[in-house]
């Protein structure tokens, strides 16, 4: 059994016809699990819906006590991609003992050409496999939370260059 | 790097608009990791485009060779899903030393709402993490070769009962 | 007020990930009508579900019967390309004083990719304003009934070339 | 031959991955007519990309002269909805003698479930039917320039309410 815990991110905005403007509305993870025939078991909670860019540290804080509460030792967590990182290292210090595999999107899923689908069959994948510890799973790799950055001009996740 | 064989299946299937009926043009897998933005290195090489139910011993056979021959040690295979476990079998025989991942679709990507990208997205991952040997990427889970059936009425891979 | 009849043909099939075969299952006439926003009052009603090359003259005469029957005088009549010049024709001897239109698509629209949305409102459209009488709505154009045949080499609509 | 005049609007906007915001690249008009198989013979022309809130009088002018300008008769443009009413105002005192139909999107064409198609459908169908004048093309309907308006609320067109 895993938990997936939605926080919100690009993964789940929605384009609002009226104001032409992207929202939340709710989250599309259990349409996207049944597309894809998942029949592993997935308990789904929906933590908060946010843009990562206005998450706060309290948001980190709620998150990190959804992950230490849930009976669950393997969690992935949708996340937007811009502060998935600070996140992790968030998780990592607090939750030791637990697989927690973060995930997200670069487009959203309800606009058709989403890697969304493809992350989060990724993601659901590397959480049951992955020893304990906390991950980034984005463009088909996964990253340890203290070696991965986010390129936002190239809008893709990389392992930083370290100096030698 | 990895090694990814296409052999066809639903996967790659598409609508011949003037006939009305389906056949394979060319694979989509390119174009399917675009779109997930895979950014791991993988090696596309289209062996056949075939229906699984009509591949023969000798199609197998020219599937072990290749994942014999290429120089990566871990392979993601695309396949029919009726006869998945079949090619399972003959590749866990022929390949002691390698980790292969095949998976395929119940529904063809071209039509939009498929569990390919879902699936593909998943062998990829199981294709970094697993310890050699051959095994079936399907419905969000991992299959040994040698325990995994797949339920034609339901549409879906299981673990056969077995008796105590 | 128009009429909407529905008669199957590629447009309304749908894919079984079962049997791996193309079928009917119901209509997505309502479903594309709100997607199109389309406010324009119409009445739908599933007269069969069939693939046009198996329409019989009996079929035929219940089309025109319910066209004959209906309050409506501008009616759509969704149907399969490959023999929608011939149920046309029987249309226009015994309906005389309405407006009727025959669509289709070549690609089913549950196929994400289909000409049937565009056709739709484009005889939605052109039943509004055409004068009485029997018109085909493909491709962008409408054609009197006896003025239009089926390129099935090139799956276009097409008014024949005539003997000077 | 039809002239399509591309100013921009819902229709056309895309969604940037990097910022996470709508723009506009390039129109899809010419992929959404090919989807459509539509052989109609259409010169399409853009003459701006914009959101029709952020027109100027000055952007009206352009159009009214390309409009003017082509040689044919039958006109179809596709632009913002929020401003659409305006336009249409300005055409119709600037050209007295042509058919045009101006149409727009509420969802974006690339976001998949747009009414784009469906109204582009409709717009290329009264074009071809219409009376010299000036029209709108939206949810099905048609309206003349001087009986409609945008309800924003709804996100609709209607007939504004007459006093008796």
């Amino acid at each position: 059994m895993l938990r997936l815990l939605v926080t919100g991110g690009t993964f789940d905005k929605e384009y609002d016809e009226i104001s032409g403007t992207l929202f939340f509305k709710d989250t599309h993870v259990g349409e996207m699990l049944r597309l894809g025939r998942c029949l592993v078991p997935v308990a789904i909670e929906t933590v908060m819906l946010l843009d990562s860019l206005q998450m706060t540290d309290a948001d980190r804080a709620t998150i990190a006590d959804r992950c230490r509460a849930c009976p669950e030792t393997r969690i992935v967590i949708t996340h937007g991609t811009d502060t998935m990182v600070e996140t992790a290292a968030v998780l990592a210090l607090r939750i030791p003992d637990k697989t927690i595999v973060l995930t997200g999107a670069m487009v959203p899923y309800a606009f058709g050409s989403s890697d969304g689908l493809f992350n989060l069959g990724s993601a659901i994948s590397f959480a049951q496999v992955l020893p304990a510890g906390v991950w980034v799973a984005m463009n088909g790799s996964y990253f340890a939370w203290d070696d991965v950055q986010k390129d936002r001009a190239a809008g893709v996740f990389i392992r930083p260059t370290r100096p030698a």
